[in-house]
């Protein structure tokens, strides 16, 4: 029995039963998130990825750390660890993080296994997300490894889309920049210490141009004039001059260097944060994105009823029967839908 | 208008024009899948994934270019590639090899943008693997970039995978082996001629370990003792001694080093290949993935016509209407999805 007012109030035992119920994809976790769900819509949920190695767990943690000591926000971070469950990975990442952030009330972290979520990676994250919403955390990071549908879909959820590079990474790591690129808000150099920082910089930077052509810009400023060549050197950064100048009614994603061992750069990226969730507010981007947030959420939820409607209406010696023929080849998968779609809805043959 | 009888012969520009239709989810095309599905099952899948920088083209590239030389087979190359359309990093995939392979009537090679895709990834894929099937093609490769749900998803496409490693990559890295080593048949350490090939090939073997116990080598070689430490170093080969005197009935990934760039290892992987192929025959796991495959692909098919059949019975009007309910947070997305399936069911409110 989950106590929905202990969650409400932040008890951390009660929250972390919840998230395991949630994690579980359990009736109990179900009816507790439709119960907290009028108490959701108040959190920044910052999204935070990007390719492996290039730090990203440090650079959450030092982010947390910083929100705790300058705006004595609460946190809370949803680390999806693509580790198996048998390794242990997602406990250890989380005993890692601890001997920074641990004995913090104000902190609250949950690695979540991929592999180990019963209802699916998006539709889980979701869920927990709901529940730090409802119990009153400030910022929610959710922080994934790798470049992939999936993170996409997780960057889906937030608000706020960090993604991180480091220098010196391989040469299929440009492709995969040009396909996260779209989904970044925000980009981070973390690891900005080490060489070749200004190769990634100048990379990262060409690339924004082809993601966020120019007639982007000249469109909110039409004083710009086009020499057919883009923008010149000195218009290219993204926070000058106009948002410098305060105008956040249009948004190109900076560059942010950090390096996260010793914090150099968290605050300008804190600033950035800050500057993103201003700008979402003032153009609309914020209701636009819980929109798209929600809506996605309810397509998977009722997949999920269609389906198990399906299960209850068609016996599964006929689905076997059905399969059996695909299996031999001698009906196709296409097929064998239409004739499963009749059974469903009660025009058997 | 699709000939079907033209892509059966192994046509380029009818093939060609299919795969276009089949990533475009085009009526024509799914009629031409369900035309062409009675003659496929014939060819073995070969799943090729890893982290960004492994190197997984030129390996690729190099396989192909053994099986031309070596057994003269037909080979089709699908590339998952996660650039966006918008860079044009898939076309510019497709030259780079084509300098390897051009001009090979015998060799087909498709790249696919994840994103373009409108059927979903793994369907999509799915698709294409059943039109070169029908086609002839002996052998297909199905490249994956990066490390996550989808790549699972992918590789339960495949008879056999291949997860490829390199040496000297970053800690995260450490973690995603974990979650992809049990999706792996083979490992290869590609670009095994860089420093630190040793330490990689080792932390590889203690992983294996963990994602494949003792228990399961002393379930079919009861001959082995158990000395409470797991296998002693001269057992864990998984090539020796059971697999080395021609017994194929259980597997254990083997490792392979390779060097792309050389072809170093190239025809030592392809036997590994070859002998995974002759195991699965034996042991009953061919069927077994086959049933898989299409287990997985009658289920997107389903949901697909589930919810299209959905769509034509509640109205655009009802949905928005309960969509805004949800936006303003006065009705939980469960509770939603129970109004919305009461409609679906002709018991509206």
């Amino acid at each position: 029995m989950i106590q929905i007012s202990s969650v409400l109030e932040g008890n951390r035992l009660a929250l972390a039963r919840l998230l395991t119920q949630v994690e579980n994809n359990s009736p109990e976790g179900r009816a507790a998130l439709a119960e907290l769900f009028p108490h959701t819509g108040k959190s920044h949920l910052i999204g935070v990825t990007g390719a492996p190695g290039t730090g990203k767990s440090s650079l959450v943690n030092q982010l947390a750390l910083h929100y705790r000591k300058q705006d004595n926000k609460r946190i809370a971070i949803v680390a999806v660890d693509p580790s198996s469950p048998f390794t242990g990975g997602a406990v250890l990442g989380d005993r890692v993080r601890m001997r920074d952030l641990s004995g913090d009330a104000g902190v609250f972290i949950r690695s979540m296994a991929t592999r180990g979520s019963l209802g699916g990676l998006a539709q889980t994250t979701a869920g927990m997300v709901q529940v730090f919403d409802a119990a009153g955390f400030d910022i929610i990071m959710i922080e994934t490894v790798g470049a992939g549908q999936s993170e996409v879909d997780i960057a889906r959820l937030a608000h706020t889309t960090l993604v991180v590079e480091a220098p010196g990474m391989g040469d299929d790591i440009q492709a995969i920049k040009a396909g996260i690129l779209e989904i970044a808000d925000i980009l981070v150099i973390n690891k900005a210490d080490r060489p070749g920082i200004e190769n990634t910089e100048k990379a990262l930077r060409s690339m924004l141009e082809l993601a966020h052509p120019t007639e982007r810009v000249f469109k909110h400023h039409g004083t710009y004039i086009s020499d057919g060549q883009g923008l010149k050197d000195n218009e290219r950064d993204p926070l000058s001059p106009a948002i410098a100048q305060g105008d956040i009614s249009f948004w190109l994603p900076p560059i942010q260097q950090t390096v996260s061992i010793d914090g150099k750069g968290i605050a300008e990226l804190a600033e950035h944060i800050a500057k993103h969730a201003a700008h979402l507010r003032i153009s609309g981007g914020w209701a636009a994105r819980e929109r798209t947030r929600l809506g996605s959420e309810m397509e998977a939820l009722l997949q999920e009823a269609l389906m198990s409607q399906f299960r209850e209406k068609v016996s599964g010696q006929k689905i076997d029967q059905i399969m059996s023929q695909v299996f031999e080849r001698n009906l196709s998968p296409w097929d064998a839908v239409r004739h499963l779609m009749d059974n469903n809805n009660g025009r058997a043959k």
